[in-house]
């Protein structure tokens, strides 16, 4: 496995995808940090994102973890490739009950196939409140 | 396995319990039908909600599976149980291009676990864009 | 979706794949059925197959579920096709106190992906034991 | 999340249901080391386990994946716990072209449910050919 960029512009192609998607703004996520297979974001806490127990509901982390992993991937694709999710899975460990950080990191880069890890854990004390195995696959432009 | 509820006012329950969830109205997420151990949900095609290629983000047929799953499980609990979901695993099947039709149903009901079938359709022509299978436990109020 | 087979000749394609899976005969396992898109194997209540409290081992299941969902995915592909797991997530929802039947069904295909759909059944009774969802991939010979 | 086991003699428990699961003999699977919430188990590239290109059968390392990580849970438990597998999810990385290292470890250890990491490796060279998330319940015995 190569965590080796294949487009030099890699940062600023995932900085207008991510730009270009409506839903994290909605959700109110931002870039905390981007690496070559590895993408961290921030989810606030917001009043408008709740489940009825007053936790952030489950979509949340999911649509966060699957953006961190879908860039994640992206990352470390050719300048005209498109990434789509194929499947994921994620397991819910604690209650969100706070703003999260959240990390997408590839574990195997294929030539169609990528696979990645998803991670959301607390802001605040970094408890680890869901992870996920993610599969995503190579489309052309 | 049975599918009757164990709580006479489940519709109700479900009801307010849907309408707690600020999620819900934040994505415009709204009860088509409801019956014991199978809930129906649409999703609108919304702006606000896309990822960079137009489509609906797959957090949002995520979000709306998870919830539809989950209520599904709550409709044939006892009236003080909460429900929350251990793990969720989702193929993505094609682009959500249009609004949805979301479907949660209870495969198996076990006295602590419960599993569930979510999948997800467009409202115009019933492709199937996604689906999934999840587990959910139930824990005491 | 199709399940029109594009090989005429794609039921001795599978018998004979399968015949050569030495794993299928090291579990007893053998086709009870099979028609374009789905796959019907029988697997014994063998003694050497057993874990701690005598039931079958998960494993079986598993490797029976993932036989049957691959058999299937390939009865769609082209005469020179191979056919790989991607992923798979199953859901174990009793005790396989007995022989099972094992279905694989193909819910999407794909030019490149297939998904499928695998279920275990006691043979006597037809209780439900195991339901998983997994995804496959067409590589060329 | 502790990783203190409750029984003092939860080695020679886990050593005790291993032994009684003919399913490990059957695949020549053996322990190669325990540690509290940390199972490594050897799998021999044996010619009874093949898929039809001459690799390992998938189920051969589904197996050994949920029994590495059904004692590694099991290893944390009360004296008198049992351990099911809810659930399964796994990404087949690379053909298992020989004799494999699996390593089964807790990520969380709650009341009721265990999440675990299944990994496989070949024993040659260390290639991650499997890696896999999955839940457990403690049931009493």
């Amino acid at each position: 496995m190569t965590l080796e960029p294949q487009d030099p512009h890699w940062a600023s192609r995932v900085h207008d995808a991510f730009a270009a998607q409506s839903m994290m703004r909605t959700l109110g996520v931002e870039i905390v940090s981007l690496a070559p297979g590895r993408v961290e974001l921030s989810v606030p806490f917001d009043e408008r994102l709740r489940q009825q127990d007053g936790f952030l509901h489950a979509g949340v982390a999911l649509a966060a973890m699957d953006t961190a992993c879908g860039f994640a991937a992206h990352s470390l694709m050719p300048a005209d490739a498109r990434v789509l999710t194929v499947e994921l899975k994620a397991n819910l460990l604690a209650p969100a009950t706070g703003a999260l950080r959240v990390v997408g990191t590839v574990t195997r880069s294929g030539r169609t196939l990528t696979v990645c890890t998803g991670d959301a854990y607390l802001a605040e004390g970094a408890r680890h409140v869901a992870t996920s195995l993610t599969t995503l696959i190579q489309a052309s432009a």
